[in-house]
């Protein structure tokens, strides 16, 4: 079979810029119609951003959102109709020819407007035409864009990525936050986060990462959490001190910023807002340090408590920021009670662990720290907890009995890191199909209702 | 809080080669110790692979997989014990200090014989044990290789990666074989593949890929199954036709291939394999014309069959390889019946599919085609199959309502193509924990017995 192509080459939006004069096709979505008398104005969507195309009645048929393909010829615009919000503002295309290759129904809500005049359910019933906003699908490009930063830091690092599995046979930190799966005849569950496989894998790899879908059954809606969720981990063995762990995720999460800010430019000035303000050395405190800063400042008295509450947050970064000039700031040394029972303990004092947060306007960003590796350790810290080591010797413990070097890591949630560098107020903005207790994709609500209204017709399909 | 680091940098054993002369520091894991009367050599394995130490009787206390901190001084060797095998196979290490950081217990079986001699359940059984083996951790090194050719081929030819959700509300192309999620009250699944979310992102973003964990409840035992698994996905938009999908699949896959054979060349060598012999244009031949080939070359008559089955697949290999000097072919044209109700049919022909698989070395290994893009027609497909189309409708149908471009795409199993590249023979050896039907890490059937043993406790445990 022969391979020809005889369409037309295809330009981006964009690259007419500096094609004036020159015949084009392009493709894309019709983002507007403007009719002046005979003369009827399209602004084409694509990719890039829009382009206008200026031509007669066949542009009157067109609605919004029509999926067109167009040839025409790239003209300078007359200096008083420049657009300077526009990429393509200098230009416009003459419609030569029409072809329209897909329609639209009628949109739910207007997507024009720069900012979604509906309710977050509404715009999450109504997913795909929200994405059609600008300003809502420009979340998942600067979400796109701190991915990729992860990424290229550790290659560049020397990190390999590995895929961790999602099904386990056991909840993987104890608790009964977890979603059991029907697997065969067995009942297993969904993972709560990559946690023994990363650090399985620094046995093997020494310095290893994954972007890893995590779950967790929590009964609860607040803004800030997802049942399911991606973490940016990373896992690293042969360190000095847990400083090294906390040192790695300041510097990552700099280049991250650094690389948002770089290009994503456009989108941050969309949403007026820029990265966090970094300091070269970022504040660290003890938590107990950070309660006596609230206390001196505040006066409320949080001391003793065995972590910050959300008040506590705010406070620690107003003070990060106006003592420190930093909007994010480390917290160290969580009471060992609170943390998990793998995470390693402060030599100088065991009620302490070799722990941080790194919290930035007033939400937490990451969670990291040392974790132990001596296996009899681990074993004792099994037992004290009412568990059985057995359960844990498949994968986990296997790992520390055959030699595991110091090692520590950290998780950031790509999510809650979207949500916080762009100031979203809710982390399912910042999530393209959230899965919360009440909605998974549709509202759970309806598809019991519809579950039992065509419990047959629903039979048929599973067959 | 100072950041103070007393203690010395560590060197990689790779990085002393240029060293000689020089005090340093190394760490890593014992891989083996030899004593000559009163000299005692360790091998000290670390990421960059094997350093000799020579030293006194304190080196005799080592055993295998000991994790060890040893500083000492870089030293040339005598030329005639020079070791070609080994990148640091000029130099020694004069054990000056030795620090032991973590002990090991006996290992299960021989990891350092370079093919290690057990079976495939004892491998996965002991899976850290079998991964500190050379040859059985490079597989997931060269892994990570396909995955990061994969996304720079997919950024420099602007894709969008987006994050598909796993958690989905009903079975994603129909059939039974999904694993259902006991979700608060109700019953959600898990996902087959992110197949509708990358159609749907196609509306927003033009051009999309996700690397996303995808579950099959696949009650069979085959050498290249698994019940989870990683896809690379692509989906495009705005297509002249089912070759630009096609054409994308076939220059990603030899991108992989040349960024695989560049960056793994010793990996390859060590497995005494190369990357598939490709030419500029990949055959491509539609099924019906594949099966009148096999005919003509075999008199095995499987024409008129839906598929080819393993024995049509190898041999339009051998077509293929013999007759036009590739190891990789296209197969089109699949019969709409034996396609999900989404493939684009054949405008020429409707029993037919502009649908392709790529077939190399006798099996599978990506999958793709044009999908119909019109939202009336996906609803009367979605009717024939005895479906209700309100099921589809949030949030698959939405997006062809509201103007969707002609698009397609395709999907290549990240494990299959490590297993192929590296001519594994079953698919479990390219995962690093794989599941099955049998096996959640720890074996099912243990698991069951387990679970009878000590129900009392586990329920502790999920408190």
């Amino acid at each position: 079979m022969g391979i020809v192509k005889l369409t037309m080459k295809r330009y981006l939006n964009n690259q007419l810029v500096e094609m004036v004069g020159e015949k084009v096709m392009v493709k894309g979505w019709v983002n507007s119609v403007r009719k002046h008398g005979s003369v009827v104005f399209a602004d084409i969507r694509d990719r890039t951003g829009l382009l206008q195309v200026v031509g007669g009645k066949e542009l009157a048929t067109l609605s919004n959102e029509y999926v067109v393909e167009m040839t025409g010829k790239v003209n300078k615009r007359n200096e008083k109709y420049y657009n300077s919000d526009m990429e393509t503002g200098k230009i416009e295309l003459e419609l030569l020819n029409l072809n329209i290759l897909s329609k639209s129904r009628d949109l739910p809500f207007d997507i024009r407007k720069p900012d979604l005049d509906v309710s977050l359910p509404i715009m999450l019933d109504y997913r795909n035409a929200s994405l059609r906003n600008k300003k809502v699908s420009d979340i998942f490009i600067l979400q796109a864009e701190i991915v990729k930063a992860f990424r290229e830091y550790m290659w560049a690092n020397s990190f390999t990525e590995f895929q961790a599995p999602t099904i386990v046979a056991t909840a993987t930190e104890g608790g009964s936050q977890v979603f059991p799966v029907e697997y065969f005849d067995h009942k297993v569950y969904l993972s709560q986060s990559p946690q023994f496989y990363k650090q399985i894998m620094v046995s093997i790899y020494e310095r290893v990462f994954t972007l890893a879908h995590a779950y967790r059954a929590e009964p609860s809606m607040t803004t800030r959490h997802l049942t399911e969720y991606t973490g940016m981990d990373v896992e690293m063995g042969f360190i000095d001190s847990w400083m090294d762990v906390l040192l790695m995720a300041d510097d990552l999460v700099k280049h991250i910023f650094k690389s948002v800010s770089k290009n994503c430019s456009k989108i941050l000035k969309e949403y007026d807002i820029d990265v966090p303000k970094t300091t070269k050395t970022t504040p660290i405190v003890k938590l107990s340090e950070a309660q006596q800063i609230i206390f001196d400042r505040t006066k409320r008295d949080i001391r003793g408590e065995p972590d910050l509450d959300p008040e506590g947050e705010r406070e620690i970064c107003k003070w990060a920021e106006e003592e420190k000039q930093s909007e994010i700031v480390f917290i160290s040394h969580f009471p060992t009670k609170k943390r998990p029972w793998y995470t390693y303990q402060d030599p100088e004092n065991k009620q302490e662990t070799l722990s941080f947060d790194l919290i930035g306007r007033g939400v937490e960003w990451i969670t990291g720290g040392q974790r132990i590796h001596d296996y009899d350790e681990l074993v004792t810290n099994i037992k004290k907890m009412g568990a059985n080591p057995d359960d844990f010797e498949i994968p986990y413990l296997q790992a520390f009995k055959y030699g595991m070097p110091p090692e520590g890591g950290f998780c950031i949630g790509l999510e809650r890191i979207t949500q916080n560098i762009m100031g979203l107020e809710n982390v399912r903005q910042a999530t393209l199909y959230p899965r919360d207790m009440e909605r998974v994709d549709v509202r759970l609500s309806t598809i019991s209702q519809a579950k039992n209204d065509k419990k047959s017709k629903k039979k048929k399909l599973n067959k």
